[in-house]
């Protein structure tokens, strides 16, 4: 039986219900974090507990417990035996339930806290071929740096993306690639890494921030400037990054081949050394 | 105690409760209706079923009893007594519980549908008086045509509007007036009636709508097109409109008195022959 997390309490995952008061099932009101087990230790969560505080300051869900979301997510690694496999953690907190208004609670209600655990058999296949990926006008809203369950125009564009037989819808706005559905995008012009620079249009990947930081350890050249679509026949390789990925090769974008159509050497160098440093974490 | 509409079923309210699986938890992905009951009738429940249909359409939610609309918004009024006061029923479907994953469930899942009736009493001064609005760069997605529950930005938006003492929060999107956080916006410039027109960053409301008719029934000169921010010195009245409160005259726009400060005679017009229209309906 699955055990997950509900306001404080951990029980059977099937007992936990959600008023149909709650804000979160309303009005998309709350936020998410997402955390990778590696058979051992969560990867970076500091960075995740971080991000997590920051997203409930921003929308201004005052939750206590926050700073608890590393013992939580240990909690549910063990409860539900998955410390000798590749695991996720999610959370979700909303601003809790209350009378349907479009302004905040008053009195102030009690927010809705959430968490599960899940086993999974990462995909080493697509780390090694790299995928397909779809450009599209991006659709969300201009606060994509908070990570918030207001996410219906990322399935919106995941699914057309699939649909379309391809692995991650990436945005443009304003002639400029953000980020994908759920990734980060990095490019490689030039023998310089490129990728979007923290803003209120991308979210700030914990993934992210570890590339960068691998890639100034390797002395890779390092911009943090978006690419203008009409530059992509300048991208010689390209590789996507999220929590559960890690490191995906992009070998098309919107139909054009990238580099060689194979992983490139900058984004093999990357990927291997953020493996490298799993398997040292791993010890 | 409170009957509300679950899954085909009317339950008591206490008793509903939503999986946290459910995609409108996890994602926003759903749509919902509000309608007006007046003491007898539902205000246009068939536009409000066509538009119910259309959101439906434009999300591929496939939900079967669209059309049993009306029939479970008068079973709520019945069950919960409301037949003799005025009352709203708001219908919310999602895509329904799945495991978390941004693609569309495979196999399909049933649609979660949920609805439930209230009574209020409304707000017959601001009918009289008018209100202050707020304006603000619109956060919103670009699909704002579409009545979906990822309404986190309209809540900030709304929130931050009531914190200043502000009754709306009214967006502006490239320079160009669209609408407020849950209204619609007309103006009235040299005599002639402005909105937004249709399109993607409006939600065609049906307020407006009949709101259109009524003022070409009275041989007002419309322009269904959108009003530059750097044009607020020419209007000479504003009001928004929704389901719930109808005609509200606007006499400050984002800091800017509009007029004389006072319902303008067009406004005045159109709000009178709206609650006339009302009035005949009650017969």
């Amino acid at each position: 039986m699955e055990t997950a997390y509900f306001n404080g309490k951990l029980l059977p995952k099937d007992d936990i219900k959600i008023s149909p008061d709650d804000r979160g099932f309303l009005f998309a009101d709350g936020i998410y974090e997402v955390v990778r087990w590696y058979e051992g230790f969560f990867y970076d969560i500091s960075s995740h507990t971080t991000r997590l505080k920051r997203s409930l300051r921003e929308l201004r869900i005052n939750w206590p417990d926050a700073d608890r979301f590393s013992s939580i997510a240990n909690d549910l690694i063990k409860l539900n035996k998955l410390e000798t496999q590749p695991a996720m953690v999610y959370l979700q907190v909303t601003r809790g339930a209350a009378r349907r208004s479009h302004s905040f609670p008053i009195p102030e209600v009690t927010p809705t806290s959430y968490a599960y655990a899940w086993g999974f058999v990462p995909d080493s296949q697509l780390k090694e071929t790299g995928i397909k990926v779809m450009l599209k006008e991006d659709i969300r809203w201009s606060r994509c740096d908070i990570k918030s369950v207001a996410l219906l125009p990322n399935t919106l564009s995941f699914q057309e993306a699939s649909e379309n037989g391809l692995k991650e819808c990436i945005f443009v706005r304003n002639g400029f690639i953000t980020e994908g559905s759920h990734s980060n995008i990095f490019f490689v012009i030039e023998g310089t890494l490129f990728t979007h620079p923290e803003s209120n249009n991308v979210l700030s990947g914990i993934t992210r921030k570890n590339i960068l930081r691998i890639a100034q350890e390797s002395g890779i050249k390092i911009r943090e400037e978006a690419v203008q679509e009409n530059r992509i026949r300048f991208i010689r390789e390209a590789f996507i990054s999220n929590t559960s990925a890690e490191v995906i090769p992009v070998t098309e974008l919107g139909g054009n081949t990238i580099g060689e159509g194979v992983p490139g050497p900058v984004t093999r160098i990357i990927r291997d050394k953020f493996d490298a440093e799993i398997r040292a974490l791993k010890g």
